[in-house]
């Protein structure tokens, strides 16, 4: 059970981004707000491009996902639905005694107020018995404070997406499957925030709901087509072609599951977080909620602890059929295909397919409470919408937390350097070695000196050049040994310098520039013409 | 008073917003809730492009601006030293009989919930006298729900920043005049939302605080900087080059405040928004804010009437002096030059820049309800510190909504065409005309048929090209026509199409796709291998 923990690494970290302004505690000044944390400027920069490359990596670049930006606050509703306005807490208990409150598990962690030599599980106040207290952060919408107009900040960015699935569907020009995907902010009123960002209780997610066709139609599918021989490649199946990997519109969702598990990695692997540093793990099935097929988490080694960067699960079609429970809406698709498919398989098939769809249907409504007379005309309704090409379509998630990932990116791009000088004077300095396309900076533009009018113009035209493509910090303040390091500890993969060769002191360097690497502190001599074009392919 | 109102074209936009998935109700599938708005996957693109062209131009284009990312739920005391906590509030009247609550200055505008013939204020119900009802949302943090654990959901993004001021200026090498940039959710718990997304409970804003030396600092050392002559040009003059107007390091507040409204306005120039479709509205003295030494209202002309997208607020020390009196940190900061030229300064200008500084640091602080004495006292040690340098920096804060700038955009957008075909039926449709950088998507893909194996093989290869480099619809359903006209309604600017003519039907054309304008339906041949080169500048 015991991991190897580094605290010295990660008060370095945690210092470095303080000073660095990476990240600040919320609300400092006012000596902070528990479980809250800020990105001052190259945390921000280095967020917005972390959940910039995530957009583009599930959403612009895929022909089958599309976007969704919805509110933080939304009907109360939707947390009945998604179960947690009844399930998402933890156990607490009061004490009579110092009046504080516990969470219910930790009594044999936590010091009791009063008596700190004691834990709460040993004090003698007189305690309560354990109470759920809910996660959800509440507050009133309208000027009336009454229990009509309870809100909720939404835990989490997914049920967004389940109660806009209809509208998606309908104005997007999509077909199942397909995904609707969404970055922001959600929150967690934690009991004990924890691991500097990694529980914290406002934090941003990067969800997609990936919805796809429940097996017993796939099966159908497929079952006819394989059925006729010598078809063509459907357009549907082309239409993928430039996906990372090859994926079908037939699949199953094992092979849905399995290949978002391994786009999810190779994300994280094309941000710099090597494969070395993740964890794959697989929930075992008496872990797994009661809907769920399957859940993958891949963990990332944090040096407090080989923690959860994103999970990502096969969730059956349990939310969209709570949300087709609660709000009386349907939320089934209707698919041409199974329709035609139907009619053309063998009786034993149709009975088959039938009998499994409707004992998952039944599994879920029972399970939901539903009464069983009740349920089981219910499933077999929803049986028999297979023939006339209905079902609610099931989903695979991942769901990625922003800030946790954020942190990974930080703890594994920190790196010391310890360097002697001409003097035996040793100083040992920080370089965070990001992979160019999170970097906060991509380059810094430095004249050599401050003071050479020639040099700070030339320094200045390479900067505008540079600037509309990509984040240039320019530095023209002390040696120009410490602007090195300075970008170093920033993260900055490259440092262009103009010096007086740039000039043309030496003629055959005119007009060329010294491009120096973060990672090992070489250096090359370029042309000035050259340099956009030897830059881009490098940070995107 | 009266404005023109075009509310049949608001209808029109509101539709097709829904229609095409630019905005959605929130929570719609349970009825919605009121005052909140979710943007669909046509939106959330238009949202992001946006808010990425916002932070590009106030942020990453120069260099003395640097970004921030606050929490939204900061401690309560930043809400205190704002005011909000004790005047950001509606004055509102409950009625005993009918038990609602309504805004104290609306009665004579809203029915009776009783009596719907009658307004609130003619009927009989028995109403108390007007409270003041604040409209910030309000929970607790923490699992003891007590006065000691209110938050609130943050009313505006600017606090964060004058909050972390300090913080930001010891980390990012940056010198007032700098600036500090964010975006994000902000929340008003508003008793009558209104005008569709202009005026909702949750919203996102923009905002800048760019911090400048007050005036009487600038005076004083450009007093002595133009009794040296033949000065060299300083480098935080040359640093600032690249800014699309020139500035000054020493500009007063009314320089910098022209500068941001000219910015500003240039700003919503290219992303699409005429000069003629904007107003300006200088707000009167009488209207200011006690600490505001000016507010310019940047109007956009909607249809339901001319209203604010953005003020530009002179707002002197106000916000980082109250965080310093409720918070007890120093807020100054310590200028090189200023001290450097205060003893060059003969003595009568010493003693007049002084006495404007302790003046307006007492009316500050006078109006904030220090004893007289006290404030004197105060007031001269503020004054007493320009000889050693030191200051708290004034802001001008560019303050913009993010939603009712989208709606705008759309409103902008808007425009139908009436077509007649060879039957002569005539059907109008409606086509989005977005700047190309803010458009959705960028260009559609077309393969002219469907059922071709070519064609879609080819247009294919034509999307892989460009999605790298922008965000592609590639759509194969239904005629070519009826494409055009469902991207022309998306605001796509370009569309390309496949035909057999790229495949070598003419060989001449072999390669060539057709390129179709949006706005007037044109249509020009253009080689795919220079599709990309084409394209770039026409979309950034």
């Amino acid at each position: 059970m015991a991991e190897p923990k580094d605290n010295l690494l990660m008060e370095k970290i945690v210092s470095l981004c303080k000073r660095r302004g990476f990240i600040y505690q919320s609300s400092e000044i006012y000596g902070g707000i528990n479980g809250f944390w800020d990105y001052g400027p190259l945390g921000a920069e280095l967020k917005r491009n972390v959940k910039e490359l995530w957009w583009n990596d599930m959403i612009r670049q895929r022909d089958n996902v599309v976007g969704l930006e919805a509110t933080i606050i939304m009907s109360p509703q939707i947390w009945k639905a998604s179960g947690h306005v009844d399930t998402f807490s933890d156990p607490m208990i009061d004490c009579k005694t110092c009046k504080g409150r516990f969470r219910a598990d930790q009594t044999n962690e936590i010091a009791c107020p009063q008596k700190p030599s004691k834990m709460v599980s040993e004090c003698h106040g007189e305690k309560t018995s354990p109470r759920a207290f809910n996660l959800m952060f509440q507050t009133y919408v309208g000027p009336v404070q009454d229990d009509s107009a309870i809100a909720y900040l939404r835990p989490e960015t997914a049920q967004a997406i389940f109660a806009q699935f209809k509208n998606v569907l309908e104005t997007s020009r999509q077909k199942v499957p397909f995904g609707i995907a969404q970055v922001g902010k959600a929150f967690r009123n934690e009991v004990t925030p924890r691991n500097y960002t990694f529980r914290s209780r406002e934090f941003e997610q990067m969800e997609l709901e990936f919805f796809i066709k429940p097996d017993e139609v796939v099966e159908a599918i497929e079952s006819v087509k394989s059925s006729v021989s010598g078809v063509q490649p459907e357009s549907s199946e082309l239409k993928t072609e430039n996906l990372k990997l090859e994926t079908s519109a037939n699949w199953g969702w094992r092979e849905w599951h399995k290949y978002w598990v391994e786009e999810r990695i190779a994300f994280y692997e094309s941000i710099g977080l090597p494969r070395t540093t993740l964890e794959e793990y697989w929930q075992k099935p008496e872990e797994l909620a009661h809907y769920a097929k399957a859940c993958v988490d891949i963990l990332f080694k944090f040096p407090f602890g080989t923690q959860e960067l994103e999970g990502i699960a096969a969730r059956s079609d349990f939310d969209l059929s709570q949300h087709e429970r609660f709000s009386g809406k349907p939320m089934g698709v209707f698919d041409e295909e199974l329709r035609a498919a139907w009619p053309k398989l063998d009786e034993a098939r149709k009975t088959g397919l039938s009998r499994r769809y409707f004992e998952a249907r039944l599994k879920y409504l029972t399970k939901m409470g539903v009464e069983t007379a009740k349920a089981e005309e219910e499933a077999k309704e929803d049986a028999a919408g297979l023939a006339k090409g209905q079902y609610v379509p099931h989903v695979i998630e991942p769901s990625a937390g922003v800030d946790r990932l954020i942190l990974a990116l930080i703890c594994n791009a920190y790196s010391e350097v310890t360097e002697t000088d001409d003097k035996g004077k040793s100083e040992t300095r920080v370089i965070l070695k990001f992979h160019p396309r999170v970097a906060p900076i991509k380059v810094a533009v430095l004249p050599l000196l401050k003071n050479k009018h020639e040099l700070v113009k030339k320094a200045q035209e390479v900067r505008d050049l540079l600037r509309p493509w990509m984040n240039v910090f320019y530095d023209d303040g002390g040696s120009i040994g410490r602007r090195y390091a300075r970008q170093d500890e920033a993260g900055t993969p490259f440092c262009v310098t103009i010096d007086f060769d740039t000039l043309g002191e030496k003629p055959e360097l005119k007009d060329t520039v010294t491009i120096r690497y973060r990672d090992d502190g070489k250096q090359e001599r370029l042309a000035i013409g050259e340099l956009l074009n030897w830059l881009l392919p490098k940070i995107r």
